[in-house]
């Protein structure tokens, strides 16, 4: 049994707690922690059967009895908790992205040279069902060769301006998992991005100096194109749908809905809207990531979402930003070589 | 070039017409006659080219250039002049039903013996490209031996009750293309049928003695099952499907559409309506079973949809009409055997 | 909390002993009773943190802090097991059928006439999100009046031949389902039953003395129509449909996949065929009926299915049964009379 | 009644040949020319009725009686033709693209300066029953203010090396349809286009100078952002599809298909691919197009696919082609002012 502690017990810390109680093998939450602790919290943890709840995670990490730790505090805390807990030996499960400043990254990915510490970023749409299935198809060669991505990725609306302007920027903070969809989906490094940006739904978030709505078009090192379509709006659910076009043909995923039913009447045919955002459309894959970590643990496997998956989308994210601030194609390596790698 | 002549140029006749001369090779329509001549049919006519324009059909089966003929007038009508258009030699393409009179059938039957006259009727669902395939899909084992056959069949909305008056029942009228399709897809008689029955939609169908709704279930002789649902009313469009269910798997046909175009928004995911009614959703499959009929003139080949399709359609309805009167399952050789056959 | 205990730990209580520690808030499993306990059974139990595991179900019934007792026996002991469980005060949910013998559910409806003892029986697809949803829409007069009913239920293959011999026969075993969707879906009960039965699957079960591919027609109270049809086999997936057509429109659900990836390539559009059988699609149903059960007991509410539900399907089996039988359509009230009711 | 001259019968004249013959009201083909005539076409003009089949366009031109003639002939001949037939006083219908020069398009623009003259420029697309679907949606304000637009276009195959290398490059080849499109669809025109190219397709389109796949993304004037992937194969079919989305939601398309049939079996759901090719997707929209050409003529109406829509996308093909040799993006300006537009 893999004792588990979450830092941070805000929306997703609580998602992550609640899935590893109720559906994660071999691994239970012995403590929480979060510096903001409200009553609800507690009583959230006690329903749990979680006994110990913290305001300061370095009980957790003080704590021997717990074998690792589960990082969802803000994300300007990520890099630094992470080389806390890489010091005190537990393994990392780190809510991505794991910061915008590449330079924390690469000193977390120092610190765990030479460590035998698990560390899994939480990419978690790569344990969804359909992008899975997806790349599945096109790994096994389903579609040959593949020539071309598409990736649409919607959330239902804007989040405040407030969160707007300590994300990141669009780039960093949404289409980092799209990045990160581009990486997987392709097997194959992003060579060049380029991308336009428009401010289409609320003209507050470009008063914040960020974009709502991109196109962002990239060439991949294996010699297949790749788009990206994300928008803070879109009003029918969350449009989370990727496409893949190889030399023998194409698959593609659509949204998940609440259910099949579809009512035909004097006005046309009716479907379900998209389940609504991602609590709703990726709670699978939020039990799934989680259980994969502690098997790593668990049987000493390499975790399959390491440091570097964590490392690559953000430099990807800085070369879109620069592509959309100067208005022309920017070169991963461009970016990369800006920090000596 | 087949020269045909059109026996009642109400609205199928009208169909035919344009259809003969806009799409069917080798065949022209030389000339129409209706009793209810309008100036209407006449401008019509006029436009399509078609210079003889008669209320008399005899002047049609006297023309020694036409080579044959299509009966589109009212049913009661189909067996006579079948029997003239035999005796003048004229191939004939007789729509749906022959009769409601077994014995009329019958005697159409016994007049086509020892002729060489291609007589074909006008069950035009065989040629209509979504139940087509299915049939190939059955005919090619593509779902092994057939199981249990369902047919959902529903117009948009119940004709006047004059016309339910004289339709000879929602069996002879309605379902009759469905018994034809039971005996299409399944590529086997029926053995014997059970009918339940309703007025749902309009009492006044109640009160001309019919019913609007029905379920009607059948043995078929191959050891299959098979079910039809029928409905005056569907609000949503002409509802025309098939599944097929055998030992392999399943084939299904779903509606056509004006456009495969779907808006998403707030309310949900709303795509297009089937096409409103026959008319709509049967054009092509109009001018396939016509051509077919020249085809099997030009080159001396027997029809697909002959005399015999005529015939068994109607036994069954019998039975299916026993059936609801009486509250039992009703044999077809019951029915049959009453008219010596 | 409710405690609960588990009688029966064979496939389906294991489900329901699984679902209940790490779903149902507000229960725990505090014992499992199987006369037939193996070193696996035991396993699984201490796996889910469940100490008390008996042979003798009656040590369940004679702790006092035991509130409530799901009965997942054969269905042969339902009955007395259920007289016993309402004599030592326990809550009952009971899995379906309670009892092929009318007599017997008699028994246990009588037993709990004037007590405050909450017995829900089994039919987990009224908690299927699918049905759920196309119920409420039928109850929200979204297609208007109830016309016709249709149910498409396919097993994905046959049980043992040893299995059918005491299944009661297929309207008892896997019909009733599909008459208690018929009285959910339509809020109505049934007035006539007419079933048509084949042999088209295996021989052996035609010598077992059943049939395994099925069409049942119904005539409901309401005045509407109802057709089931049933197949031991579904090559493709368990098979799990319904469609509603009303005054104002139809409702239709299709079946879960495991994933939405559609492959396109030369060959054609491949989709995911559905979910293998009930386990896997009825999952979320198991939970949620369980759920619903134990509110009812911490919140002194009426159970939604109750033990008439697990009377009526039984007498429209029984009726189905007579119909193919005798070849005639059976009125449901003919069989309650000969118990007297 | 109007009568049509053809100029060029290869594979899209005798298109409109028929389509005129047999679908268009108030049209007739008088005269059909051809440089290369051969037997075949001969034939295919008799059959159609067609008595006047000429080698030299002239006599068309000459030809009193004709009122408009449809310019089919290969590209380089469509302005040269153009100019000659408005000299003749002839309505025009012209195959896209007009030519890939701009100077010649605007030759012909300033010679119908003045003149009554109807030049409609062959856009089958707008006149498809998807695609004008998804424009009446998006003009309907049904998803709100457009935000994005996604052009979906690949060919099932390559053309030969030989056609590739005279075609003017993929983008006034192929993508001219879909530029035409981003104009139609957004009701907006073109500010700035970006284009990543590939040759993934055929090593031999890339030594021909060409690219096969391309992902070509467009910032409109009404401040919508655009974007278009085009390759040369698909192996499952022609792919033709596009989805709006705007701020109350998304409008999308599929590909027509043969038949809605769709075989259920143990390996999975299978449907029918996408229609071959744009001679089976398109036409319907063939007809439709050269019906409202001969309305625009009849009634004396402006109409909608002018001179104009002519050559905006060889002004956006012209960007791409400099933005994929440049590697920036390019504004449409740009290229037009160098034509002094």
């Amino acid at each position: 049994m893999i004792n588990v502690g979450i830092i941070g017990v805000g929306r997703i810390g609580k998602v992550h707690g609640e899935s590893i109680t109720r559906y994660v093998k071999g691994a239970a939450v012995k403590a929480v922690a979060d510096p903001f602790l409200t009553p609800e919290t507690e009583q959230w943890a006690k329903n749990l059967g979680i006994c110990e709840v913290y305001t300061d995670y370095h009980k957790i990490l003080d704590d021997k009895d717990i074998d690792a730790v589960l990082i969802c505090s803000s994300t300007d805390t990520h890099s630094s908790i992470s080389l806390e807990a890489i010091a005190a030996g537990k393994h990392i499960f780190c809510e991505k992205p794991i910061d915008h400043d590449v330079n924390k990254i690469l000193g977390v990915k120092k610190a765990l040279e030479n460590s035998r510490i698990k560390y899994q970023v939480g990419f978690n749409r790569r344990y969804d069902h359909n992008f899975k299935k997806t790349r599945a198809a096109v790994e096994a060669g389903k579609i040959g060769e593949l020539n071309v991505l598409k990736i649409c990725s919607r959330d239902p609306g804007a989040p405040p301006v407030s969160y707007i302007k300590v994300s990141g920027g669009i780039f960093l903070d949404m289409t980092i998992h799209d990045f990160d969809m581009v990486r997987f989906m392709s097997g194959s490094e992003v060579d060049e991005v380029f991308a336009y940006g428009a401010v289409l739904v609320d003209p507050a978030i470009g008063e914040a100096g960020d974009i709502d709505t991109a196109v962002i078009s990239m060439k991949l090192k294996n010699g297949a194109l790749a788009v990206i379509d994300n928008c803070r709006r879109a009003s029918y659910g969350y449009d989370q749908r990727v496409e893949a076009f190889g030399s023998l043909g194409q698959v593609a995923i659509s949204n998940d809905t609440e259910s099949s039913a579809v009512i035909s009447d004097a006005t046309g045919v009716h479907a379900e809207k998209p389940l609504l955002f991602f609590l709703e459309r990726y709670m699978g894959a939020y039990v799934d990531e989680v259980s994969e970590f502690i098997d790593c643990i668990e049987n000493d496997k390499p975790v399959s979402v390491g440091i570097d998956c964590g490392l690559e989308p953000v430099l990807i994210g800085l070369a879109a930003k620069r592509s959309l601030e100067k208005g022309v194609p920017v070169k991963i390596a461009e970016i990369a070589a800006e920090y000596g790698l």
